[in-house]
């Protein structure tokens, strides 16, 4: 078989290697596709060298096929089409209340742990999902970062009745929208990226370039003064931290989705002045996953508009050298058996 | 009577008027005590010349006894004690949703309308609760402090399981956590000034001071390494925003009680890590000054403590100069017909 290598530098290996006989517990996956997310792209630039134990596989978005079960393992099959949440919460502890998907000793697998890029690769059962035996396996390199958006919008409590701005269109950005837009409530994406306005709107997404036009005056003209009654910060720029409390009506709630490394600043005074929520939003839970596998598998979005690229895994180098050109891009899968 | 204006210039005066006939709507209340706000520092300071109108009399946390009453009022009669809830919430809009204690338009009674500073003071009707006959006057001139607190908590979603860290042991402070308390949650206050930490323990509260001790490992030893499941952050200092989010745990929210003039750096990083929630928190509703009378007359907490300071209305300009050279004090209360 073959897998890919983050050997730092900014530089990926293939290699040839045996396919393991996967464990108690475990089963073997075929990979069929694997996407690209920014914290893919976040350690090919060496930022989180210090935690990706080099040289390592990466990779926690993809879809596949159960190819081999280990020992004890019960509800799966070989053939079963699967996606991964590559939380590993093993070492959940009661201080953190049960939240497990972010306990404090969490495992992300494919970051802390051997990773999706490769052809075969073995996990753990429960972190496993099903996927109908119709489910698009290119769509379903999606479930991962869809359920992101899931849990985010459920997070946020969004009714239909209400307004959500989302600051930023990149790929998360319009998967937090589209799946916004999907309880019924009026969405409005905000991107300065033309190309990235372009898509949200291959989307019907009705999107504005806030260096173009006002966007307080727009969302307030929009809503009746009302203003947002949410707010999905994915821009992670100071601008949009800037104007997510100006954009916010009374009691509105800001769903904080883009990761800030740094300590920034904030306009507490409106959120004491609005009642406003500031709401923290990390990865997902089960009924996420569940819950994006029925959107992925329902078809009522488009969701292979948002694939701009597919390439074999072998091209990983290039991949990632092209997705640091191509700042307008959405979602890179590479396919593992091309 | 005698009437106190702020005159600017950190000056207020005592002058004889005429008292007023209630108009239509509005009783005129004979007030018996009258409580120095922070605000109202702010307000003797300058801090908020552009928003009162000088020469005004401020003043809005205060008890009485209803003295006259205007047409159309029902509910009500002379003789009944009251305190007012100063929010003046008459132009409230659709798009305030409802929640008009913070609509755009709000009136803040006692800054943008005249005050309780006075001997006699003619307010609308709907503004009243009343209280028992019983009721302690003195001690009712803290139900609008008591119901920020009362407000603050409710917000929180504070259960009796959870551990509440108070940042800040001012009069807001300690009311947050005696209110806290009251839930049967465990409290602990966080307090640099040593009068302050001396005053919170003679209310048996724990309270240390993180200039001493380390705070984080003092909650999370404290908590089996839960760390805090709210925080109020009473303090308005950046040592208290940056151990906010230190100090609570996995989803921990953290009700902003100060107010932040100025954009301050805040650790966002630890928000989504933590999915932490902030919550802004403004004022007071009905319900909280219900809970908060409810308080003060069952008379289990001994809120008397809170008052350390009792003053003749005419004496006001010592009052407030003495209070700026008093950081230790809590409640300083004027006896408007002393």
């Amino acid at each position: 078989m073959k897998a890919t290598i983050y050997q730092g530098n900014q530089t990926f290996s293939v290699i040839e290697k045996d396919m393991e006989v996967p464990g108690r517990d475990e089963v073997r996956i075929k990979v069929a596709y694997v996407g690209v997310c920014g914290t893919d792209v976040h350690i090919y630039h060496g930022m989180m060298d210090k935690r990706v134990k080099i040289p390592e596989t990466i990779g926690h978005e993809m879809s596949g096929v159960i190819d081999a079960i280990g020992m004890d393992v019960i509800g799966f099959k070989v053939g079963d089409k699967v996606v991964v949440r590559p939380l590993d919460d093993r070492k959940a502890k009661p201080s953190d209340k049960g939240f497990n998907h972010i306990c404090q000793e969490l495992k992300f697998i494919g970051i802390d742990s051997p990773g999706a890029m490769q052809q075969y690769w073995n996990v753990p059962a429960f972190t496993l999902h099903k996927l109908s035996e119709e489910t698009d396996l290119k769509l379903a390199a999606l479930v991962e970062p869809l359920s992101v958006a899931v849990h985010d919008v459920r997070l946020s409590g969004l009714q239909s009745d209400e307004t959500a701005v989302v600051l930023g269109g990149g790929p998360i950005g319009l998967l937090v929208a589209l799946v916004a837009r999907s309880t019924g409530a009026r969405v409005i994406v905000s991107e300065v990226n033309e190309k990235r306005v372009a898509k949200a709107k291959e989307f019907g997404l009705d999107v504005v370039n806030p260096t173009k036009i006002d966007l307080v005056k727009y969302v307030r003209d929009k809503t009746d003064g009302r203003l947002a009654d949410v707010v999905f910060e994915v821009a992670g720029a100071q601008a949009a931290l800037d104007i997510m409390t100006e954009i916010s009506g009374i009691r509105g709630r800001i769903v904080l989705v883009a990761i800030h490394g740094q300590k920034k600043e904030v306009d507490l005074f409106k959120f004491f002045w609005k009642e406003l929520k500031l709401i923290g939003a990390r990865v997902y839970e089960k009924d996420d996953y569940e819950k994006s596998i029925e959107l992925i598998t329902a078809m009522d979005i488009p969701f292979d508009k948002m694939i701009t690229d597919v390439q074999p895994l072998t091209n990983i180098q290039q991949v990632f050298e092209h997705i640091d050109k191509n700042p307008d891009g959405m979602k890179v899968l590479m396919e593992c058996h091309a």
